[in-house]
């Protein structure tokens, strides 16, 4: 299977991935919520190839994740913005943060999260959109429509 | 920088996204939370060849994500199973279906996600871990620690 193939996939999560779901982008992504947005700060921070970041950059602006803004016009600079599309990526990242912060690191992590409205450092968790609760993947049970069930040709309900 | 950089990088998202960042690798996860467990299952349900699947089980493993168990003795079959670790990746697979049924979906998504406690479909979201508010990117400012500041070249605080 192609990204091509990936990216028109039923399932969304492989939507997500062929759009976002490799290290430079994800890294990319990292950076913009950290306040970057030009282009040899993603060079330095990242520390990837320019012509990776302007292939990834491309990518992310033809997808509507990211917007080219001028700051300059001469020299003619650009910034890269995350669009709402864009910001929405955050519980990704960071997801990641949280799970590298956990089990891969001894010792305090490099970011902490602060809430603006509440002041606190947090250590933001998934919750149930109903209930409120607090939850892990023991907690979930996947719900496949009938459609999505049959191109997998497996059960509807999976533990 | 190569991805053994990364993963011995001072930020816990590139370590994360050294791990598991790359698109098969999201995908077996995707599978591994749908219930999958066996190699000829993550072959049919992500399309990637033999030789890349096991490539990834093998890193898996290495890394303590997934855990090799036997369930066949003839022939020799064995079944891969989520560590408590690789459990702990579900938010990361969660944030990216949500962000896909978003943002590049018409219509039903394919797969519901049912709260086992409240029996309600959720849509998970991030919440803040002190006062409990759903966040977003907008909601959230990263503090760096001095020392990853100082290696970033940076300011210690980000909007």
């Amino acid at each position: 299977m192609s990204r091509a193939d990936l990216s028109s996939s039923a399932c969304t999560v492989a939507r997500a991935v062929a759009a976002v779901g490799d290290e430079w982008t994800l890294l990319i992504l990292r950076e913009m919520f950290l306040g970057s947005r030009r282009f040899d700060d993603f060079l330095r921070q990242t520390g990837m190839s320019s012509h990776l970041l302007s292939q990834r950059l491309k990518k992310l602006v033809a997808l509507g994740v990211v917007r080219r803004s001028v700051y300059s016009d001469r020299p003619l600079r650009h910034e890269y913005i995350l669009t709402e599309m864009g910001k929405d990526l955050w519980p990704i990242i960071v997801a990641m943060k949280q799970w590298g912060d956990r089990w891969l690191l001894d010792g305090v992590p490099p970011v902490q999260i602060v809430h603006k409205s509440c002041e606190c450092v947090t250590h933001p968790q998934m919750t149930c959109s109903e209930c409120g609760e607090p939850m892990q993947a023991r907690d979930a049970r996947a719900r496949l429509t009938r459609g999505f069930s049959a191109v997998r040709g497996g059960t509807a309900d999976r533990a």
